[in-house]
């Protein structure tokens, strides 16, 4: 079985074709700038170089269409007939609370997507258009939706509820809701495998560290809290958004500066973070270097963001009742070594002593405390679009089975 | 010695007349709805009862000439002239970065006060207002400020600065300051005292849960992170205050219901926390007997207050590289004997383990972890009045004789 992975945003589209026999990819790739000029395909056959193929692109069908054509093209395609794909997965950032697994889509799935918008209004609009599309386009291949959110459904309504009016829950579906799911579980889960252990039983603290950053406490297979609240912006310093701040700096800030209510949600997505205090980049590399030349600021802004991981997997112990395996991943949980090193530092008493030279690599499934640590830290690469496709294998593979 | 201690709010001032010699009050009381319609002064001799008085109180020079008169008066005053009284203490919740200590107060501090009144309009200027007609009033008498903010001065830039425009913090002083500084500095020494161990060894979490409610790390003395943040809005879940949240929830709800920034700020500070989740009431009392019987909206509300806190002893574990002391304190921490134990709960990982029968018991100095953990989970009553009395003490004394 071949599978296509879709993660449509507002003007663009990744791609990823797997094959599920082996678990490879078989291509991937990203149009950008849909609907803007300029618009193009960076496509990359496994094994092969990448081919970049500039075109006009209007919309997200000639972009899926696009999608298509290349994964079939004669001389960098991979698949011979449209056919071979079996079935399309795609991402989808907010199930709200009516997905607590990944769903096979039928007109139900689609209007109960719809339904949540308001609670990711830059993300569920492509998301459904993607899924229209690809139907539009492969009307007998089974789409499947797999959600952001969908894996901290199991949250205790102790860890979800805001101290907030309580009509806003029922109104407007104010909670922790969480992200980065699928991320989440598949490190979690391959974390217990790596270790040789059952999942079952385990208390793991997953930290996803990428442009965007949050982190998860995972008790038995199930999400006990997470980091990202209502929207993927709480929680941990980000790339460019602010994470937890005190709430009352948004209206002080808005009647200092009288921004409306959407330029201050800008501000605080897109020019906060690490961007916003170092006043260098979102990107870490860029702001360590800084750092090594003498910018105090640029220190500052890592030295916030590491310390902000370092509480959270303190808080999150306090919500395990301690903890068994610290993970690592994304690009800086899987790149940054002195920012590891950073994090775990002080935290002996969980029971996590750090090997440095353990820790010297970059991108590895591997432990990286002392052998005779009471607790285990490690790095596990993340693959959502693995999960993605697993899913989707799985859910086809049912509904099948459910049919004959 | 006696020291007037003056907490002046923006329609209240409350008062307590403490001799240092034994540091017990003389008398204490409150003056209510300064400028509203039947204002009133309740007044409480020490080991008498409380007096109340009820007169037209128009402004706050009224209201402390009468504060005056009532502890000189002649059925149940405490002093028999003015010049008893040897210095007055004032609280000031707002020093932001101009105060790492109290201060006595001369045109200098009055102006840095006043400089930095836009990080607390409710309540530096009745602060100042305090101070200003205390000095009219008692012209020879030293007047001493001591800040909310002070005690939490020393934390590190990793745990004040937020990841915001920096800009933010050069031209608005956006930054964490923490509040409750005086209880926290009380409760941390005096349980240094309990305990027969120098303040200077120990690593301590205090726990100040009130309608009000934040924990500070304290290092040897010295703090290092703190939950209240600019305002004491962030942090734990309080009595109407939404502690944490995602901050995107601000613009998220102004958008939907059209509520204005001040709108926003008043929601946030008095409509939300336990008393918003709960739909109860911001007394435990009361949503304690609505959980009992069966509300399970006022179970969660109760819920959510205690994971905060638990998470924030966790957080705070891994900033001080482990706890030796967790200390409850105010009034749910010294008197929730039930929402302690919740707290606690699976903390064991931390060597905390609760001792129930010693945790059976409200307002008292004592330990609450068993005798064998491994650190020290204990109630000190909080006294903010001695705390402010003592600074005030310390600083006229430290003038007179620098004077000589």
């Amino acid at each position: 079985m071949k599978v296509l992975v879709l993660n449509c945003g507002s003007s663009s589209a990744k791609y990823q074709l797997i094959n599920m026999e082996n678990e490879s990819p078989l291509a991937s790739g990203v149009v950008e700038r849909i609907g803007i000029d300029g618009a193009f395909l960076t496509h990359e056959p496994a094994g092969s170089e990448e081919v970049k193929i500039e075109n006009e692109i209007p919309d997200h069908s000639v972009a899926i269409k696009m999608v298509i054509d290349t994964l079939l093209d004669d001389d960098y395609g991979v698949i011979a007939s449209m056919d071979e794909i079996s079935a399309v997965g795609h991402r989808v950032v907010h199930g709200g609370e009516n997905f607590a697994d990944s769903a096979l889509i039928d007109d139900e799935v689609y209007n109960a997507i719809d339904e949540v918008k308001h609670l990711a209004p830059l993300h569920n609009p492509p998301n459904l258009l993607g899924i229209q599309v690809s139907q539009e386009l492969m009307p007998e291949t089974p789409d499947v939706a797999v959600f952001d959110t969908a894996f901290h459904q199991t949250m205790p309504a102790k860890s979800y509820m805001y101290a907030l009016p309580y009509e806003w829950y029922e109104d407007y579906g104010v909670r922790r809701y969480g992200f980065h799911g699928t991320s989440h579980k598949y490190v979690a889960k391959r974390a217990a495998e790596i270790l040789g252990k059952s999942f079952e039983d385990l208390k793991i603290i997953t930290c996803h560290l990428g442009n965007g950053a949050s982190v998860a406490a995972v008790d038995g297979g199930k999400v006990m809290d997470t980091s990202m609240g209502l929207t993927p912006l709480e929680g941990l310093v980000m790339g460019t958004r602010c994470g937890d701040i005190d709430p009352a700096i948004v209206p002080f800030m808005m009647e200092n500066e009288g921004y409306s209510a959407a330029e201050m949600d800008n501000v605080l997505n897109k020019k906060s973070g690490v961007a916003g205090l170092s006043g260098v980049s979102n990107d870490f590399r860029d702001i360590g270097e800084e750092a090594e030349s003498g910018n105090e600021q640029a220190q500052i802004a890592i030295d916030v963001f590491a310390q902000r991981v370092k509480k959270y997997i303190g808080s999150y112990s306090a919500v395990l009742g301690g903890a068994d395996v610290v993970v690592f991943t994304a690009g800086i949980g899987e790149n940054a070594i002195e920012i590891r090193a950073n994090i775990l530092e002080g935290l002996g008493y969980l029971g996590l002593t750090l090997d440095e030279e353990k820790n010297d690599m970059r991108g590895k499934e591997q432990v990286i405390t002392t052998d005779d640590a009471d607790n285990i830290a490690m790095v596990v690469p993340t693959n959502e679009e693995l999960v993605i496709a697993r899913d989707t294998k799985r859910l086809v593979e049912e509904a099948a089975e459910a049919a004959s």
